[in-house]
């Protein structure tokens, strides 16, 4: 075991542009009936032509055996120790739907819920309720809550919502009210850390307001979870000298580039659009790294759907020459977490990885596939250690020592 | 490289049963005659069709190219830092032969030796004096130790003894009498810790008593080594979420079980009788975690007998399928360390291992040989990330982050 090594002593400027491909929930595990991953039984051939050109293995995102949630996830590719940064869930959605948050303020991710007459959860997601109802119940407790001056309430999608409490204070933390299942009443927020005892009464205070002006609507109640304040990342573009770029159709990934202190530029909500922005930047020049984020293949491995996981793959996979036609120095194919259709969720398994630079020329790895990568040159690393190969391939790393 | 990950905050209580078998001394090195390890001049039908089943890899125990004793082998499977938590060699011996130790004891491992007229060490194993004569011999000293009322002493196994020294403060540690060698004199102890003075003088004027008893009995001296009191290890069952259950023939490995807080059940002096113990526990269900260990392939790859240790493994072989018909969640076939017989001791090489749970089908390892489980999907890893994954595979841990 190493000391960790501070990547700042020898990064430095460059021309080189760099691509990190994010797919979110790539690996998968294989199929009882075929024996298969959801990426061997796919049809690849671009994915499969470019880890025949390139350096690939496995990552290994926390720790072995360990399951991240996609921030440690993403703030491990990204090369910061998903241990000690920890980024809280209501944190990473307000950033996500582009809402500044000081240091001292706290977010919650929010849920409306259908309740029965004595306040037991019946459904946690207001019967998935659409996004145009969902913001208009937002709305209405924003108006509620502006009279208070404390809370901000704004609709995410479907039935999530994100509450922002201003002027908390920082390095806070309190518990969920949401219990993360039906039949129980929700919980009242505890502080988790020593200064964060108004911001429990806060969260207790408005979720029995919203209870209140909920009453007679579609949904009665609303659960909490995840409130914190945003602990800053250091500056990636700092740490490693460069000018970098996310591009993100998912809110929560483009707030967690927002708190890395990434640009991130306004694109669609699907990947053709995504690519379509990153063209566009491509031609002005404006960064030299782009952290592009794929999402339907966590969707698919989420909803334990192994057809749409292999076609959202293929879906992918047809992007690739579009992406290589930008011609970028590097290009890194990488994924946050497995998340395999058999599990129906993230899970510990190590992700395939394949980086691609005018310095590799192969590895004999015939496809794009679990096991093939194993044999690659990269071997089973740690997903932190990915952004130090791609700086080094794109030539932006002095020589450590004499 | 990320901060050590702190698996308290994620795992869980479940319903899954865990067994982690340690096969002491399981990995070996190829035959010169034959390039063959034992492994793979074994038959294993039962290992290697279990291995066709499940995740495989190699553990490396403490860091490349160190070998580990019995001690930091095992710390490190069941999920220790081998390196932050040491545990004295009389400490575990003496905790192996049912001694209670508290934090201000401490503990030798003493062997009965035959001396020269001018004391010279000529034996330090008495001519492998029997057991019942070492008890003698043990019992001699314990009744004279008795009036000073410091020490106690209590036979083993042929010539070792423990001598527990009461009540000498906590955090001790001094040098062995011991030179590992014969030809010269037994050393004095020299403390190795600021408070160890008044530890090395008791250990000093005991061996010159012992000495004084003992002058004309078979064995004329004694030398001691690994003197220390305990240092607790956190416990097991608070880390894990665990009703953890030790099962093991040999004194060493219950009394290591004894220091992580685990119960130890009642066995037998083999390994059919570690079995039947297991079973019963199953049908009990007092326990979801079973650590067994099994000691003959390291006795054999000790007494550098490939032979033996062939026919030790085929021996482990043949009760696979009682294990396996107990259907346990999981089912991890591990080793301590490696001990080939070409070396005749402990080595440093990797050492096979092999995870079996629902959620494995197998990584194209057709056998559970050292070479075969290298193309396995753990690759080469940490052998304290063997308890995640345990957990990973039972259910039991949650997912880190959002």
């Amino acid at each position: 075991m190493t000391t960790q090594f501070d990547i700042r002593r020898i990064a430095r400027a460059g021309e080189s542009r760099i691509i990190l491909l994010i797919a979110d929930g790539l690996g998968g595990y294989p199929h009882p009936d075929t024996g298969r991953s959801e990426l061997e039984a796919a049809r690849l051939p671009n994915l499969d032509a470019l880890a025949r050109e390139s350096a690939c293995g496995l990552t290994v995102p926390v720790a072995p055996g360990i399951t991240p949630g996609s921030g440690p996830g993403h703030l491990a590719l990204l090369g910061y120790d998903p241990v000690r940064h920890h980024v809280g869930r209501g944190v990473m959605e307000a950033l996500g739907v582009g809402l500044d948050l000081a240091e001292e303020d706290a977010a919650a991710r929010g849920n409306f819920c259908i309740v029965d007459n004595v306040g037991r959860l019946v459904d946690r997601r207001a019967g998935r309720i659409s996004s145009e109802r969902g913001a208009e119940l937002a709305d209405l407790l924003d108006r509620i809550e502006r009279s208070h001056g404390e809370v901000s309430v704004h609709g995410v999608r479907g039935h999530r919502f994100v509450a922002v409490f201003r002027g908390a204070g920082s390095n806070l933390e309190v518990t969920d009210t949401d219990p993360g299942l039906e039949g129980c009443r929700p919980l009242r927020s505890e502080p988790l850390t020593e200064n964060s005892g108004d911001l429990a009464a806060a969260v207790n205070a408005f979720a029995a307001r919203a209870g209140h002006a909920l009453k007679d609507s579609q949904a009665q109640a609303v659960v909490l979870r995840g409130i914190s304040s945003p602990t800053p990342l250091p500056s990636f573009a700092d740490r490693y000298m460069l000018h970098p770029a996310a591009i993100a159709a998912y809110p929560m990934y483009r707030g967690l580039a927002k708190l890395a202190g990434m640009e991130v530029l306004d694109t669609g909500d699907d990947f053709g659009q995504e690519i379509a922005t990153l063209s566009a930047a491509f031609s002005t020049g404006s960064h030299d790294f782009f952290f592009l984020h794929y999402k339907p293949a966590d969707a698919a491995g989420e909803d334990g759907d192994f057809e749409a996981k292999v076609e959202a793959m293929e879906a992918l996979d047809s992007k690739i020459p579009a992406i290589l036609q930008l011609e970028p120095d590097v290009l890194i194919v990488a994924g946050d977490h497995s998340t395999p259709a058999v599990v129906g969720g993230h899970s510990w398994h190590p992700v395939p990885i394949a980086v691609n630079s005018k310095l590799t020329r192969g590895d004999g790895v015939p496809e794009f596939t679990e096991r093939a990568v194993r044999d690659g040159s990269l071997g089973t690393m740690a997903a932190t250690s990915v952004m130090a190969l791609a700086l080094a391939h794109g030539g932006r790393l002095n020589k450590y020592g004499p």
